[in-house]
């Protein structure tokens, strides 16, 4: 797919029907209404999603002698979030409007003063779109013309509530009831979902869905670092459910409130060369999402600003994805320094250290950590796949095609096995003996039903990169297929070996 | 296995040491002291948990043409907990001490009344333990010294607080305090972890986190029937997070608060002969257990009494696992008749019905529900696996051996490469290129520390199956390895290919 060049247009309109029809991606509850910020996998959804999660498990840790896995509970011991600083300062600025009791994140709620002649005359607010600054020129008009102001109204200087004076929100209208007076200067809202676990419900028992699984890591170190045989650098890897209580998940899949996370934790010595090795988790992490099929030209890097980094942390690169609603944040890889590891022996009381051969002295080891969602991977590769052609039919006609370009490592079918006609005895019986064998190591489906051409179209649709058609040949002649190229459209005979050769070369 | 006889005596506290020792499980959030009911998977234990659950997937969904996969979120909008009858019914029943603010399950907390010469002169208590009649007896005895009733002391009848009559329940004494007083009468206490999505706390934004997964499938029953091409009969699988708020989590991962599910529903035709269906679903995973290594002798059937089934059940028998603590419940399979999408039908207003084309009618089906979960299976499979045996080391002395005799399907290491000496490049080059060759595709074990024997030893501990030595005669002679089975100790010469077929035969 590296190869074949991105397609020009895709729309999150088109990626979000198609996942609804082909049974990728529902949403949560449907017949309930649905709920903000949450969905469910379909059966082709979930193949895919599990394509991703195992491929990076595979290359991650079972081909690694570096790197283990383990896999941590959700709801941990609440002083584990105290010690990462999660409660504390995992918060994002809300702004309540106390009329309507609706919140509104902070950072999302514009304002602009109304100025004509140079003198501020009110206050108009919008909720971030991709038009706030319209929105908010069109409310000063409307404003200035029901007051009726006579006047030059300047162009609006939009901020959000972040940055609103003390003496300005009272003048600020509520986007709620559009008054001014009822919005409170913003507060910090823990994005952590809460419980209680056990019997009582009170401060006693008060429990948090992880916000991350990166803390499953940490907390395990000492575990893993006394039964693991393991010695440094070496990472611990994770991948499991993590929640956080977004105000407003958006973007589909992009940012919903339950996600799954792939972490990996990589120690190195306190002395080791940070620098070199966070370049090499970017270039690792750029090569795996170019490994599963993702195309370079969407692919970029971010670095963040030493002003914005956390006191402790050396370094952040994100792994950028051009996705149809702006090019935003796929992989994040982090050098946190020996922050966490610190923290939670502080706050346990059990060191967390190494003891190394060479200087025989203790020290607490240094973290890289690569962290992406496999929800994100999950809709990056479903929009670098999609694509629409007009290709001709069997008879010359021009038709429109909609093909998934999923590589084999990840497509949910792998192979389908289709007879040329479905009354043919020979042709159904050497079809469903081929289909029995595939199955018991790949993903493979076999379809009789309609004419071939559709039934190619149909695993277009879904990423199929092959089809095998039995036909005539096949009983009458050498027992080689057609075999079916995806992108290409190309058909060649190939033997029952070859193919096996092939699945297994593209497959793993 | 299955072929091996069980191991007499398995203790949990042998398990739960080698599942520590070796990476297997460890407790939650163990630094800061752990969190009653929760556990980590280790580096080990997450790839045994991970080939029980691919195992359970490709045998159920993707070898299957008539099952599809779905995955669900965790958080679902609350209406269906309402009309699944969750949020009225799954509850345990609770009795709060007013005093010491402790509470107890109803039906663990036995008591009796102390009867002296025919006459009850007072109560006694005692939380339910394995000599639950014994402590009551002791307890009669020292009240009746203890206010120097003379006479004789009856036998102690035990029962528990859910059959406690409202006149003895202030008689009875708090097992907290040993006053009575202070006991509440037993009250409905609700199992669901609950929690509030959105930025309001409130009412309308409770949520609950799953007490099962099953839900997920009835819920998108419709969306699954829209997309899928699926005809009846068809099941509907998913693998999953689930939640349980328990009083009291007891016997390790065996009842946990938060443990995995693989649960599927198979729905039939509202004609069809469901007691057939619920037979063959019964056998099909009795079978699957015996082909990831349970003995054919730890496994029973219990089929639930007529009169403690749901109004709506129409049978349901539980495949029974012998554990080191007793017989207890692994695999449910429920005849739940057309129950629950009737429910979601009624509560969504969404009708989830099939047509059936034969007698053109639309009708809702009925299901089959096989039931299970994750971490039960895991203890399952290391409790049948565990042995400890006396072997003859190669000079004859008699030594304790531990194995795990696990299934090549689920063992966390296939296969073990072994360099006869570390010293010789020959050995450690040709074992080095054999075992990057065994990574791609199977999870494979290099080691050179030490004699062959210790390495053999430590390969049986965590149930790899095989082991190959490269040594002199593979790179002098014929480039055989030395192929050691786990189970039977033997050692025999096989070449590249056997072993790659070999794995191939037995891994899948």
């Amino acid at each position: 797919m590296a190869d074949t060049p991105a397609p020009a247009e895709v729309t999150m309109d088109n990626l979000v029907a198609l996942a609804k029809r082909r049974g990728f991606v529902f949403q949560s509850s449907e017949i309930y209404g649905g709920l903000n910020g949450f969905f469910d996998y379909g059966p082709l959804g979930v193949e895919l999603k599990k394509n991703i999660r195992d491929c990076w498990w595979n290359d991650m840790v079972r081909r690694r002698d570096d790197i283990v896995g383990i896999e941590s509970s959700i709801i941990m011991h609440p002083k584990v979030w105290e010690a990462s600083g999660h409660v504390a300062g995992f918060t994002d600025p809300l702004v309540d409007c106390k009329v309507s009791k609706q919140r509104f994140r902070a950072d999302q709620l514009f304002f602009a003063p109304v100025v004509v002649d140079g003198k501020t005359v009110g206050y108009v607010s919008a909720l971030e779109s991709e038009k706030t600054t319209e929105d908010l020129q069109a409310a000063a008009e409307t404003f200035k013309r029901k007051k009726a102001i006579q006047g030059t109204l300047a162009p609006v200087q939009p901020r959000d509530m972040t940055e609103a004076q003390p003496d300005e929100i009272a003048l600020i209208p509520s986007p709620a009831t559009g008054e001014p007076g009822s919005l409170t200067p913003p507060r910090a809202f823990n994005m952590m979902f809460e419980t209680h676990v056990g019997p009582l419900r009170d401060s006693s028992s008060v429990a948090y869905l992880r916000p991350e699984t990166a803390q499953g890591m940490f907390v395990d170190f000492k575990n893993v670092v006394d039964t693991g045989r393991v010695k440094l650098p070496f990472g611990i890897a994770q991948v499991g459910k993590s929640f956080r209580n977004e105000i407003t998940p958006r973007n589909f899949i992009f940012r919903s409130r339950e996600f799954e996370q792939m972490e990996m934790e990589y120690f190195i010595h306190e002395d080791a060369d940070w620098k070199k090795a966070h370049d090499e988790w970017i270039e690792w992490c750029r090569q795996w999402l170019l490994s599963i099929g993702l195309p370079e030209s969407h692919l970029s890097l971010y670095q963040h600003p030493k002003e914005k980094l956390s006191f402790y942390s050396k370094g952040t690169t994100d792994i950028m994805f051009k996705y149809p609603f702006g090019v935003q944040e796929l992989w994040g890889i982090a050098a946190r320094g020996n922050y966490d590891l610190t923290q939670h022996a502080q706050a346990s009381g059990k060191p967390q250290e190494i003891f190394d051969e060479a200087t025989k002295k203790k020290f607490v080891p240094h973290v890289i950590e690569p962290a992406v969602g496999t929800d994100r991977i999950f809709l990056a590769v479903l929009c670098a796949a999609y694509a629409e052609e007009d290709v001709k039919d069997e008879k010359g006609n021009v038709e429109k095609r909609t093909v998934l370009r999923l590589s084999p490592r990840i497509a949910p079918v792998k192979v389908a096995v289709l007879p040329l006609l479905k009354n043919k005895e020979q042709l159904v019986g050497r079809a469903k003996e081929l289909y029995a064998k595939l199955k018991r190591k790949y993903a493979a489906f076999y379809d009789e039903a309609g004419a071939i051409g559709r039934r190619y179209r149909r695993q277009d649709e879904i990423g199929t990169p092959w089809c095998v058609t039995i036909d005539f040949d096949t009983i009458e002649k050498d027992g080689t297929f057609t075999l079916r190229d995806r992108d290409t459209m190309e058909q060649k005979r190939i033997s029952e070996a070859e193919l096996f050769a092939l699945l297994d070369e593209k497959v793993y």
